[in-house]
């Protein structure tokens, strides 16, 4: 039977990782010959988790062509985020949880896609349908996976779906949601050992916005300030990513998970966008964003707006 | 509540049609204020069975911007197949058996695209998760939608959940599928009355492949030859359609509901890329594929291929 990869986005966090592992999981269940793979870096919060439930991490695939002439795409679609020979592969599939964009395809496929917080939270409806149990490892991994997205059921984007399947995903795997929860985090945002490029990459998306492209980092800590001491070596990196691929706009937004606050740092020739979309003055290329912790819900929506209208 | 509009394509088939009112009433079943509604005219076939089942027709709207900001596609995905004014509303909501393209969102939805041959087999789906009912004359409905999409269960997009979709639907609606199905499909295929214009935009589509418009219009019929006698006036008819939409290459499909081939005329400055796709000789710009009978499966992917490597 013919293979096929499963993977996530780059830069893949929690959910991108433990998707592919789960889905595949299902997809092997059922009868099909499908490996889990990543287009990027484990993450530490990720790693936590795996090394919490004692998965490997799946492989590092380069060029998904190269491996394969099928693949099934999790927690992402939009091509920017997905393997660089994209359009060279078919796709059979998509799982995810985020706006359709930058995607097509010749042919009819499968494709699930919803409103909710997390894509495991579909995966765990999608076993139910096919009447296949989640093994215990494979529901702490999802559990990671909603912990992860929601910030701990914290995020706009979290919804009663996602909540209800942490419940059950949580009692399967044996933890206590809330505890495990913000230790995985804490395991997150520990950015002293991260070099300004990593930081800045770490979980970065690029968006197509107007005719801009447009790329968001995020990453999530207990201490602001520690990561905006790094401000100067921080922009630096921000201005060479720019000028390498072009952008419009580079955001990089640093998240509490405290106080569930993001400080924003935005440069290029469109950071006047910020402004427009969050109607708040930019203070030397930084503002404080209250309540913003969901860059798909609270981020992306307003500034494709700025960019549009 | 807010009021969303559910419709299908321009050009609507039975699938179109149908899938608009069995979808609107599973929704109104949950508790939301949906209105099945049209972007074009009834066509003989859909009005056989809407006649039959004893179904109005869903209203005709122009624009769906005017009446209401959200939106559901059924049996669609594709911009140019859908409302003018399409990018102007929030698409809440996809449910489709086609590929994915020129199509997005700038916030997450729910879409659920299923590569089967038909958008009614995948309402029956969602009827049963939600722990719907269908009603006798809905399933009507839907069973006419499948057997128009699969041709009787003769094209090869017909899966086996088709099938076993249509045996379900028939046996709640209570008819025969072989010969109600038969008697629908004749009413459509009466072309006798129509114009040329109308033969050529009946069920038409409109296709982006690599950079050009590309147009597909499909009738079935019992009397090929009564079509071919016409070919004058058609090829007018075609010629004007491309001057006036700018389109690289029209293909008019004429399918033989009996001996299941279709002839095809292709006119435009690429008819060539017919010839490399079909790997056959247009003599006078016109050709006969054995055994094509799906222009979403059999002609729409070598097309693209043609314009695309």
């Amino acid at each position: 039977m013919e293979k096929m990869l499963v993977f996530g986005h780059k830069n893949p966090d929690t959910d991108s990782i433990t998707a592919a592992i789960a889905y595949a999981d299902l997809k092997k269940e059922l009868g099909f010959n499908v490996e889990a793979t990543r287009l990027g870096e484990v993450n530490a919060e990720t790693q936590y988790a795996l090394d919490y439930f004692k998965v490997e991490a799946p492989r590092l695939v380069e060029q998904a062509s190269k491996e394969a002439n099928t693949v099934i795409l999790v927690d992402h679609n939009e091509f920017q985020q997905s393997a660089e020979d994209i359009a060279d592969v078919r796709i059979a599939e998509v799982v995810d949880h985020h706006r359709v964009s930058n995607f097509e395809t010749s042919d009819p496929l499968m494709m699930r896609v919803e409103p909710v917080g997390c894509t495991a939270t579909i995966l765990l409806k999608l076993y139910k349908e096919k009447g296949v149990e989640v093994k215990k490892e494979v529901a702490g991994l999802m559990l990671s996976a909603i912990i992860s997205d929601s910030l701990l059921f914290k995020s706009p984007t979290c919804t009663d779906e996602d909540v209800a399947a942490a419940k059950e995903l949580a009692d399967i795997a044996g933890v206590n949601a809330e505890e495990y929860g913000l230790d995985m985090l804490k395991a997150g945002a520990d950015l002293s050992q991260k070099s300004a490029e990593e930081l800045i990459s770490l979980d970065a998306k690029e968006f197509t916005m107007g005719s801009q492209k447009v790329e968001i980092g995020q990453v999530n800590t207990v201490d602001t300030n520690e990561v905006l001491e790094r401000r100067n070596e921080i922009e630096n990196a921000m201005t060479n990513t720019i000028n390498e691929k072009g952008l419009g706009l580079f955001v990089f937004a640093i998240t509490d998970i405290l106080t569930n606050d993001s400080t924003v740092i935005a440069l290029g020739d469109h950071s006047d966008k910020v402004e427009k979309a969050f109607n708040s003055q930019l203070q030397d290329g930084q503002a404080t964003l209250k309540g913003v912790v969901s860059r798909k819900k609270q981020i992306v929506p307003p500034l494709t707006e700025a960019f549009t209208k």
